[in-house]
């Protein structure tokens, strides 16, 4: 799993079925970083930081039988603080 | 998920029974970066900003059964201005 | 999926029975980049630009059940000039 | 499978009922590199050199049916000493 | 598939039931590389270069139900010399 940084969401208003309307967030890997997208079924704000799984686990993870996901967020981290990986901590 | 900004359509008559005739699209991640080529269902046009998914959710996206996708796009973003990010706004 | 060049036929005579004699291709994504390996059921020759399928997908598009590809070839681009991406057209 | 450093663990309170109470470590490729977190179903500790498996079979490795991960160690490393790979020795 | 150079063995005595004893072979994809690890069905020794299979197709591969792999050795290339490649032949 990556950790990632909650930016905002994004507004997608032409989708297919099978998204649904899920929440969609912008998430970087560290502050600058390219924006990727994740389905969040947690219930994160901006600036949380976040724990993403990827892959095939992206489906399962939101919940949602074949939702078509390959970056879900499934946690928000209590503390994280590295400054030593060029993250900024929350 | 990724963002991508689509640039053409693809053309590609000798291509496999299995992939049909659904429109394949260039994209890329910002101008002049390294072309990748999406299936879309959702009808796009060149210069949409639009969101993409990869891994085996690719496949259910297209939302034919056993389609051999890897990127399949799955909307497009409303508005996309992330000029901080080196990306150029649609 | 993703753009590669045919450089030439991959030999491996000593490989596992699951593989078959199905011909493997050198793929390479610009001239003078990594060498990749694709399966290919098309029928392409040295030189063709041609859409590669990763992932899971990569196995179904192959057409038997249970081919161990991690990349397909899909199909041969009827014309791929891309200069201003630092590809070399065919 | 790619070769991981145990740093810590990881505290992640709220998250997805799917993801249980099982530890999750954060490892890096080599001594300050950007941080990825694994499942571990091993029991390692700080400063091990571990073998962790991603893609779908990082879900089968931890032994829960349908655990969403995409890094899983799967054993530990008796000895590793790659000073050539730019790594430390543990 | 990906085109490795095995290094050597791994020892991992302590590792998941579910990867049994099968030889795990350190690869790099050049000299002085990122060593990665590799499941090895087809009995390689130190300087081959092989052909090497990764996503979920790497599970296939082993020949054993539900194997944890995610990069298999699926075959030995006969002769490899791509020295523009930046890869020393074999």
């Amino acid at each position: 799993m990556k950790i990632f940084k909650v930016e905002k969401t994004l507004v997608s208003t032409n989708r297919i079925a099978m998204m649904e309307h899920k929440p969609l967030l912008v998430v970087v890997e560290k502050d600058g970083g390219t924006p990727q997208v994740a389905v969040d079924p947690v219930g994160c704000k901006p600036g949380d930081w976040v724990l993403c799984v990827g892959s095939s686990a992206a489906r399962d993870a939101v919940g949602t039988k074949g939702y078509p996901s390959d970056l879900t967020i499934v946690g928000i981290i209590d503390k994280w603080e590295v400054a030593n990986h060029g993250n900024t901590p929350s």
